[in-house]
């Protein structure tokens, strides 16, 4: 027997796990949905040339490609790839769908595959769930992104979080301040490292990509808070997204406009944005920014866009961290015991009944000694058991257990029932 | 340009289509849930060793591979694959997890990749959304797969649809009666066939496949009810199973035995169902059956299982065609206009408030002429629009246009929230 595994970075999502998702992921949805955005989902695989080019050289080598098949396809021959990001898609979705009425709002909760080195808490296939506005330049969607995320995370219970926000333009007149205009994505992703290695690795890494020591002086005295030339009305900008933000609701204080923020992504073309948490030492729960060039790339018609994606994975080990989810899994509420096949129709119908009145209910499958069943009872978590022996089958009664308790008492089904939903509230 | 594709078999899901798909999920999940199945995900790729050989010859072809990446890998080599059928997966969960609580009851949504010919209203990734029970050979698990795949249908509006009952034993009987009992799949596949090519087909498929014409003819007459050796046991068995199912709530009669009920997967071991409508002509929306080998393969622990899967894109063909979906999708309930950016504040916090309320909510981004906002309303749904002028804004107040009816009044924000509220129930 060959020992079973798993593909490197993947693993499942058992009941306890899963439940404390649907809850977020239900959460989150309701949320996006209060801010008129609607639901969209792409295939979980984009032809390879839509991908190809849009991430960086980095993110290209993470694509994971996928082998043509069906008629006509060669073995080894690669013409798909699973999807790394939903921007992208969205991009390619716009550019198929002309008709789509602008501006378009859409939320979409899928997972990415990235084939990333797997660490702690990082995964090869996680999920996202953003949402993005097509087709407006105003800077009031900007606010509607930060104010639609800051919302879902205090719907999920957050409290303690900063939404920090730059412009790419501004890093750009950063880049041609220190005299390279032509390496902002170097200078970035340089910049980039900054929570992790410090302004000492920051300069590091700038002097092995070959920027002089004065241009890292000069671009850490930007970084700080010196004269950057030509960017006011890019300040202004962000100063007017984040009075809106808070006209949307989001708190005062919440948004900091922040020159390290550099996100690494190609495609943005305007502000950026990041939603950090301070405890746990996670770093980003979120991030986005305005990619105005994307779409174009696809369709030849240029529709701007801006969005903001929440990492689901992430949110789920802050919320673990923190307490904030909720009672663990549990399989059913009542657990209906198999008293005797005498019974068994009688028992049947008593769980039948329990399903109709929505109460989550398990049925004793295999019989076998009432103490066992008992236990097993405890284990899917159940508040009460029913037992519904020959006495109590004659008479149209039932046994009502409570578990926590140990009190029972013998009551008509309805009456049990009744008294069941009543308790689940 | 290039022109932009989507790879082939693929399609996008666009918000209409998606707010329905939400409800079917939705509604399914929670009939699941009440039936007491816990939520299980696994992960889209499994390793290629997992996947092969558990779906016959035609089944390994059409899984869709997928290359290494990553440290160490080198391209063109494949290791992993795109799961085929939630299954497997859930054997190879099973396997790996021997400290799950048996009876283990999971259903799992998700999508699957088949790398089919792709045809009207087949897709190469469809969503499967599967129940099952491990650890317990009771037939009183067929009972609850039938009863719970019976209610979720019922519970999404399906009145007319049928549950056919066979056993892969039974089946074996009938080619071990003909002569042929190491030939049980060749002959499986033929009957399968019986409803697309009628029993000329069949016995065309069975000369083909180098089966005597005497032993078609027998085969014949057993499918028609004639006496089958020792199946007495199974066929007892199945009507315990159709007692059981009527006990835990399936309709009288919905159940039928069917022995042309053929199911093509090859890790079945005994009963096997289908569940078919009549209108529209789409053939089965959902089967399923026992498979007490298949943990088996991965784990040398023999646990057996049964399961159903309800095919969510069939379902949603059979829901459209019979108008049995809900009203089309809505961005929001209320869009908020733009007036002026001397009113944009009160305008923001507007839209904030009914969101709060948990309204939803659209926001006009560009603002421009109030007619032309009010077009872009009509274009979301939207039952109202809130305008906000300068005189509104000083003093506290915000019209509120009913779109359907042309009617507006005029009143204090906390009770246009209150209103609108009112009125969405």
């Amino acid at each position: 027997m060959a020992e079973v595994h798993l593909p490197k970075g993947m693993r499942d999502l058992l009941p306890a796990q899963m439940q404390a998702r649907l809850q977020i992921i239900d959460t989150v949805r309701k949320v996006f949905a209060r801010f008129g955005f609607e639901p969209l989902e792409t295939p979980a695989m984009e032809r390879i040339e839509t991908l190809m080019g849009k991430y960086g050289d980095e993110g290209d080598k993470l694509i994971f490609r996928v082998l043509k098949r069906g008629e006509g396809g060669e073995r080894g021959e690669v013409d798909q790839a699973l999807r790394y990001d939903l921007t992208v898609p969205l991009a390619r979705v716009l550019a198929m769908n002309p008709g789509l009425a602008m501006p378009f709002r859409r939320y979409q909760i899928q997972p990415v595959w990235r084939a990333d080195r797997p660490q702690k808490g990082r995964f090869r296939e996680f999920t996202q769930c953003d949402v993005d506005i097509a087709g407006s330049e105003s800077p009031l969607c900007e606010a509607e992104c930060l104010a639609v995320a800051s919302a879902a995370l205090t719907a999920l219970g957050f409290r303690d979080f900063t939404i920090r926000l730059n412009d790419r333009r501004i890093l750009a007149a950063m880049a041609a301040a220190i005299g390279a205009p032509d390496r902002l994505i170097s200078m970035v992703t340089a910049i980039d490292k900054l929570d992790k290695v410090g302004e000492d690795g920051v300069r590091k890494e700038l002097a092995a990509q070959s920027f002089a020591p004065e241009a890292a002086d000069l671009l850490f005295s930007m970084l700080g808070g010196g004269p950057i030339p030509e960017v006011e009305a890019y300040e202004a900008g962000l100063d007017q997204i984040i009075g809106y933000a808070h006209d949307l609701g989001v708190a005062p204080g919440r948004v900091v406009k922040d020159r390290t923020l550099a996100r690494g992504l190609d495609y943005y073309t305007g502000p950026v944005f990041e939603i950090v948490v301070t405890e746990p030492k996670i770093g980003s729960i979120s991030g986005g920014g305005r990619y105005d060039e994307l779409v174009g790339m696809f369709s030849g018609r240029k529709i701007p866009a801006v969005g903001i994606s929440l990492g689901l994975e992430r949110i789920f080990v802050v919320m673990e961290e923190l307490g904030m989810l909720g009672a663990g899994a549990k399989a059913a509420e009542v657990f209906v015991t198999r008293f005797s096949d005498a019974t068994l129709s009688e028992t049947l119908q008593a769980a039948a009944a329990l399903r109709d009145a929505g109460v989550p209910t398990c049925l004793a499958l295999d019989g076998g000694k009432l103490g066992k069943q008992l236990q097993q009872a405890d284990k899917t978590g159940a508040r009460w058991a029913v037992v519904i022996g020959p006495s109590e089958a004659k008479a149209g009664l039932a046994q009502l257990k409570d578990l926590r308790s140990g009190s029972q008492q013998t009551l008509p089904l309805t009456e049990l029932v009744a008294q069941v939903k009543a308790a689940l509230g």
